[in-house]
């Protein structure tokens, strides 16, 4: 898979005094897209504890908005991997209304795995990761 | 339509540091669903607002705790009205993870009306609305 | 200590599009009021589980909404044990603004504490826990 | 006023099932920050509305996580504008637990005012507006 897409209704809690969506939302949606992600693919946060010892702290996000969305809005959300660094890689999202760009913006999350000692540290992104998204 | 119902899959951030669903959330599904289960009934807060010149404030809430969820989860909650007040209604909520029951609560509202110079006040729930959710 | 006391101010992000509070955010307030409560008092959650393997998972909440309070209205939240019972208290709440009273509302918790094989279960509470808020 | 700071505790609430803040609280705190830097200065959105019939709009925003915090940390946020465009401003973000820097970020936000339809366009930052935070 490619690109993994959600959809999402904006509830009455998602938009603040404005009529509008409180920016904040957009980064929990993308994570939980993230998560949905992960999913579709067979795979969750406890399955890469379980499986690689490792977590995907985030290091650096970014959101850039278009188009506002308010309270009953149908949106889309598309995800994919934008880039594979060593030890980091970057989710890129597009936020949609209909044929509406609403937002775009990227997670870039490091890949970390637990040694004996139980301290996480940074290491380079296993294959067998990497191939889950091909 | 007596009873709505829909599903939700609990999310990453859905959850605290002991790892199950971080309370007040549930309520924010309370009121989403209820937005949605208004949005199946062909209105919303909107026409709400334009068709009655109403608003639906809430006036007491209460959750009960059964069993826990946790991230990943796939619940369904249900909706329906439990009691219909002269001035006021109470939305009943069961959320069930599967056959297990998580948590039951309520949302009771006000019917507010805007007078002509724009000031609320409680009045008779008017039969048009009622009848909608027959 | 007998009553808890904070201060807060309402944020743009705690309300919705008709400009009142969204009420989910009342008992996060609340929770959060419990926490500091507990910091107040030389303790908080990991103490708890450090010091007595105990976690004091919610059963029952509730709240009334008496006056709607809005974007920069500074509040005052008040939070006392109203009850101890064997296995569960409560904790209670009023929300001020100004003179005027906001909200009240109560968390029912329990005391549960995790055996030697990590199970959790609900035990009486011991008394050098109550013995902190008296 | 240069640079704004405020105070802030971690809530139990704000972290997530690996026992650190859930990112998108941090862009909650930032926007919270900035209005808190409004009020210091002696107006909020209200005010900016009924004076300059203006909001402030999101235009583009980042964050940069250095080190990760938890529930109970006592954190300091500083907020400055770090540039003036004619339509457009950004705020600087920086999180910091004691020495340790946690977090940097930034809001780009535009100006827009409301036309006698009631259109928002975006229009120069009015020179009285900046003169607030000189």
């Amino acid at each position: 898979m490619d690109v993994f897409k959600r959809d999402l209704t904006i509830a009455w809690g998602d938009c603040d005094d404005a009529g509008i969506v409180f920016y904040p939302n957009f980064f929990y949606w993308f994570d939980t897209t993230y998560h949905l992600y992960l999913r579709s693919l067979g795979l969750d946060m406890r399955d890469i504890k379980a499986r690689f010892r490792a977590v995907t702290p985030l290091v650096d996000v970014h959101a850039k908005f278009r188009s506002p969305i308010t309270y009953g809005d149908d949106v889309q959300i598309e995800a994919k991997v934008g880039e594979w660094a060593s030890r980091r890689f970057r989710l890129d999202y597009v936020v949609k209304c209909g044929d509406r760009l609403v937002a775009t913006g990227y997670e870039e999350r490091a890949w970390a795995q637990f040694d004996d000692e139980g301290r996480l540290c940074g290491v380079p992104i296993p294959a067998e990761f990497k191939a889950l998204f091909a």
